[in-house]
């Protein structure tokens, strides 16, 4: 390590907040996409919504907010970075109300400002209202085209403020009749809370890609994007949110649950299984970390291999490694230990010394690696930069074999409906064949999760998810089918940026 | 002094930035309103920004933006406190390009927040574009309205919002047309600048209201509400901007200068050479520091009195008090001394302390006060609750007599123009004569300027101003004429207020 | 979960640095105490201890401090917090030279405060001097005492502030004497670095009590109190430094090695092999992620149970709890899974609400844990508290039977040489029985490792480490020996707290 | 204006805290030094203290500490920057007691970091004490040199230090009596309070060089550098402590006063009067503002001018252009009007760019400049850099003749007592005559006060000041009378420097 080398890395030192340790590389990941949170007639609702986006605060740590409604009136509190970091308590004594919603967002870097972090909160020709939205729209683009030429005027760059001008624009007479209008033309994913002074109305997009649970509380209804958040309040988990369906609340109760959309088949997004949501939570009908260790199981039925020690690439891969594991009879060890201290301030090291991140991230143990036939278990690879980096911290610390087992398929395709995934170009299994990439890891086997495996591990039928990041199968019609002109150049707004920047 | 006076002042001292230490009481001034800068075709043009609002800081403390155009791509930074806090030098860096336009505001207190703040930007069908507004629109609830009644959204409180979504939905052709378009149907005072990625907008309203000054730096343009502004980059002054007049500028110099409103007898505000412009500037083709010294003047005619001194009620008051003290012979002397070491986080203090306050900003000196018979100018009185505490303050001290005298009128009525002077019904001279107020006050004689002595004053004919606060005539209808019906309840953003809570 | 529960949880949320959640309660968990880094002869010094000191982070989270000498004059910076919060790049670039030592920081609450953070630095009269200092000195109070009778002034109320007062006194002729004469009386636990503008001294007390590396990078000598340290920056080990040790550095290398104390058994604490070193280290001549495991082996042949899975307390029993796993054969799982999502300002929540602290800080998984026999291995009891809460909120989860393994012996008594395990009272051990303490848990079975199998599991002889506080033998004379009279009022300093506040 | 200048400008604005705008350059101005408030036996002392530091900031703005005793308990906060910045009201909150005693500071910019904020605390044999000191004490460095050579650890470079090491090495009975041998061997100026937990101990040295002030609230004592810190608390104003004594307080009152040091003749420092207590503040027998007034008259007497106006370097030189107005008849003006909206960040411009610095901070108007004959008044001139500006901007703005008139005479030496003017070499008074300094500073006549009529002004006998910076007749021993070897090196500390930073 040179003296330029120290110097960045002091300079822009990794992120408390990173997800997971494995990325430490921007591109090399599977990016979360933002988690929602609701509750309706509590007189804490503001404290509630913190706990639940707390317990959400993996699926996006950039930015998060609260809005929430007392007597009418709307009160929003908004901030970039993490949920306990936006919401000092006497910022949050400020959202005061018996209902409200609350969003963490993840986002790409050029937006990375206040303007983006949700709920989106307006006024407009009924009052106030206020949208979280979990999922990503294929047709924004056209339906703003549409908007901004009939005059109207957009402050933020995120999909979801579509959604608020269509919404005010509609000219049905309920709440609830409006948000079905401002959706019925979008075409995408959307587990989305939109709330009045009054109400609040849930839906779930047709196709079902992200999740959204009900559950209750002191008599209350609450919302959520999963079910960990229910628990951390020790809500009661009433129900899974149907694809298509939507659920108003008002502060008698669920007034109405109606399915308005074209009935489809449910798209279920499969990435939420296997990276997205928190292994304690149930979605889609089943255990997440239950499912993980299944498709370790199963990888290891279908990829066995002779060796001495199962290990993850922490942490959200220890699931699928465990059922590897447990299925092979091979045992489970943690070579790879992750490093907790990083500090609110460390941001990514330059290209130039991103290997020397590894060692700031993770901590291998010499003593378990050393000689030793490993099975390596990760739950997906994007780019492999990182996989190459820690296969190579391995062999460095003495590895005998290294046998390179990932719990899901061959990423081939970019997502539209909320997770980021990247470019395909930037996809190694999209340039690479499966030799090729093993041989670029420097491994000794390789082996994917065939896509059937995998639906399999999930025990619901394989009809019932999307798989177009592995088979370029999608659901929906994509925005290359949608005829777009140029947008216009959008601009940048500086205003409060990462805290303490 | 007891425990609770001293905690509760602890707990809220008096700001930094107020603008003068007269006015600790919230409702007992004049409020500034707002300030704009704009630059054309200038390498650093962000930089001259800054230091053109810091110049126009005494305008509007609570916020202040900057928006840049680089290649067409604006980017925006605006923040809560004075120019200086909010842009931090890294921050200023951030906003890049050749033309730009600058805002620092005032506002009431309700609005206080970030969302607020100008200039605001918006993407819009043909790319994005920025406005800073100084200046009230009287007619802009009836007008938001009808935008909201067609879908319009909103996001900040401010009357400004409704010239963005005119200019929006203009059809016209050019850029400066659609500006034309989105102010003939409104009514008020603004002297604002409208920038997209090519050009600046500037007009003033037929009325011309308030100031606005075009200038030239290095061959650039630069426009500025007074002249301060220019002289602190060492721009030469070219000329007023006319009542009623649109310039266009674009990166060849002046293209357009048009009056495209129907001509009006230019109505100027008087208060701007009362109190609200810095004395160094010249506006309505007058020096301000020699208006005042010469409303001092006839003032010392109109109400001589014999003194042993002359003193003002720091500091907006010492020209005036100057102009008494050379007509009469009266030796100026400073008996109240301003304490400026006042720190960023002084906040008001409660109701039940403000005579305390005094003592915080104003420091009396015994020996100059002491057994004198005090001539006390203040430049205006709006409750008249400060100017009670600092004749007390004198007659604690041991003042002999007190000649209270106002280098203006008595303020009888609301301002519908931009300068807050807050409920008729709490205005002192809304509800007591002159005798009354003296009595109030506790002063041995008490006199205030006449109308037409503080028209002289100006070297303008009396129908070139605004008189409106003192006479009740208004140039325009004012928002009483106006059928609106009760307006929708708005929603609070608390996101990142004031620095530092 | 109550309104003034969620409340207190907000005002109170749990810290982001806290090493390990097992120990959200404050009482109830083996605390570290502090680490050192120093480095001599490196361009690039500072940047070096910045990242020694980064992975020796979870020795101490309160404070750290550096201080480097560049043409003989010292510079330092020291703060509270986190290394990576308390060096931002523009702070680190102020600690200037080529020679350095730097210092992590764990106190008792009390002593929170920026003049306790280490290292100590004083002007004296040959210059300056720096000190950073592990371990606990028994007799400091009756040096302290010594000391202000004879005119000593103190500004922290550390021990080691006792130290730098010795050395300032001492006539000998070589800072290396100085710093001898000044340890001679001493008696406790210290691995300390001293350095002044020329040299840097290195001593590990004659016991030995806590670890102490010498390392080589680029051809110049670094010294950390762990291999991790070493192997961050890539340095080469060269060789712990003895017990009773004094190693000097100068700029040509190496210098002198004595061992000046008479010379004595080395009894080095057993603790930093069960909980306080980080895993990837060597110390004391081993792995200690191999020692965690094989005290697991050991408990899985001592304490063997029919069972489905085995459980750690995450994170720092992990290794035990494989071991066990690997010995019985009895898969390994993850039934509660760390939140690393907790942010820099979540704090400890109150007494009341500590059982919800638990759901904040670990998310059970129901599916792994339901109606599962559980191994529940944790490296050690202090209260039991907290193992008494993850018991209960495995039974809330459907666990069917809960057998609790201790891979080390009860703890009876205090640590006088730099762990914090409280008063004696308070340790679970010293008060109940192991089936009342079985009972206390809620737990089906429970076993401790016994201290002879501890030992074993070591590797190395058993009358080399220190086992106070399992066994009540002291190597040293222990405070409660020294005559000392009642101490002063000391004061408290508010200076600088945590960060933020 | 070029590019360069204007980044400088941003990357350094002038400071908000800053004492007189005439100062923007460093090394051109008097500086303040330092000023003490304590107060015994009530309910809110720290607030008290607050508030009487408040209006004492002139003294010193670059640190305040508050110390107080509760129980025999010390309790501190110190901090860098303005008396209201360092303590918001949490801070505030934590420093509890019924008596304590506060200090704000200026120092040189080297030590400008926390560790020499005062009241310095420390802990000794007889428990805690604090020391808050105004003045410089000229044999500091051969007291410090003797205490380090018997083993003193020193950790600032505060000549105050040296007094804590004396009274904690005393072996005298009571508290006061240590003071007094503490005081004994020390030679220079104080103004000093000590405090241990039972006690406030306020000496003045036998000289008086620095005022010291005596009053009482509600039946307590309180102290002060200067009255104006007592009339804002409304305290009574009891008298001033006299040169050489020593009272103590107790909880009981005033339980001695004692004049313990050889009788002096009273060597008060006359530029207290001149420039550095406030004007409403009596000291030394005489109002501050009273004797300023009576300077401006003798200047017009001695110094007459056939002119238009007089004209003040704003603020501090407003009395004695107000006397010389007064006294010749001419009419004072405000032709240079200071800018008070420089807001936190604002820093020193570089060298290069100085000149611009002018018009940040002093904003003239050209109608009260133009074509006038202008007397200026100046308090004091230390390098003329400043004053040579000021004069250019009159002539920039059409002055048609300048008269610039001083009211103190040449300073031609350093003083060594605790006001700042810098090297001799780089006084202009050192190093020209007048007639060079007139044409250095292109004015058409200058003319100083002479020492004479100076102290005639004051109304006290000549030999109860010192003098010496005029005539280089000092009442002590100064520091090159010490045989002083070198100076070892000191250490630089960086923690907590400057907020924000």
């Amino acid at each position: 390590m040179n003296a330029a080398q120290i110097a960045a890395l002091i300079e822009n030192p990794p992120p408390q907040y990173h997800p997971r340790p494995q990325g430490w590389d921007d591109d090399d990941q599977v990016r979360d996409e933002c988690g929602v949170f609701g509750v309706m007639g509590h007189p804490e609702a503001a404290a509630l919504i913190y706990l639940g986006l707390y317990s959400l605060q993996h699926r996006g740590q950039e930015g998060a907010g609260i809005v929430c409604a007392e007597e009418g009136i709307l009160s929003a509190h908004r901030g970039m970075g993490l949920v306990s970091d936006v919401f000092r308590p006497h910022k949050l004594a400020r959202v005061k109300g018996t209902h409200g919603i609350g969003h963490v967002r993840y986002s790409t870097f050029g937006s990375n400002n206040l303007k983006n972090v949700q709920p989106l909160v307006v006024d407009y020709a009924r009052g106030s209202m206020a949208v979280g939205h979990n999922g990503n729209l294929v047709n924004a683009g056209i339906l703003r085209e549409q908007l901004e030429e009939s005059g109207a005027i957009f402050q933020s760059t995120t999909d979801s403020e579509v959604i608020v001008h269509r919404i005010s624009r509609s000219q049905s007479e309920t709440f609830t009749d409006c948000v079905i209008d401002a959706l019925r033309e979008v075409i995408g994913a959307y587990s989305i809370l939109v709330m009045n002074g009054e109400e609040i109305v849930a839906a779930r997009d047709p196709y079902g890609f992200r999740p959204l649970w009900l559950g209750k509380l002191d008599g209350c209804y609450v919302i959520a994007s999963e079910t960990c958040a229910l628990d951390i309040i020790d809500a009661e988990r009433v129900r899974e949110i149907e694809p298509g369906e939507v659920v108003t609340i008002n502060r008698n109760g669920i007034v109405s649950s109606q399915n308005p959309f074209e009935k489809k088949v449910p798209k279920q997004c499969i990435f939420e299984y296997i990276y997205v949501s928190r292994p304690d939570s149930d979605i889609f009908g089943a255990s997440v970390d239950e499912v993980r260790k299944r498709m370790g199981r199963e990888l290891a039925k279908l990829a066995p291999v002779e060796a001495d020690v199962v290990m993850a690439v922490p942490d959200s891969s220890n699931p699928a490694a465990l059922g590897y594991s447990h299925e092979s009879g091979i045992p489970f060890d943690m070579g790879i230990i992750r490093n907790h201290y990083v500090g609110r301030t460390f941001i990514e090291p330059e290209q130039g010394i991103r290997d020397f991140g590894v060692k700031i991230k993770l901590n291998p143990s010499r003593t378990a690696i050393k000689d030793k036939r490993i099975v390596l278990v990760d739950d997906s690879i994007v780019r492999g930069t990182t996989a190459r980096k820690i296969v190579k911290l391995l062999r460095n610390h003495g590895a005998k074999e290294i046998h390179f087992r990932v719990s899901s398929p061959e990423i081939i395709n970019s997502c539209h409906y909320g997770i980021d995934t990247s470019n395909p170009s930037r996809l190694i299994a999209h340039n690479m064949t499966v030799e090729e990439i093993r041989d670029y890891l420097g491994v000794d086997s390789l082996a994917y999760l065939p896509i059937d495996a995998l639906v399999s591990a999930t025990g619901s039928p394989p009809e019932h998810f999307c798989l177009g990041c592995f088979n370029n199968k999608y659901p929906t019609q994509i925005p290359s089918d949608f005829s777009f002109r140029t947008p216009k150049n959008r601009h940048v707004d500086h205003s409060t940026e990462l805290l303490g920047q």
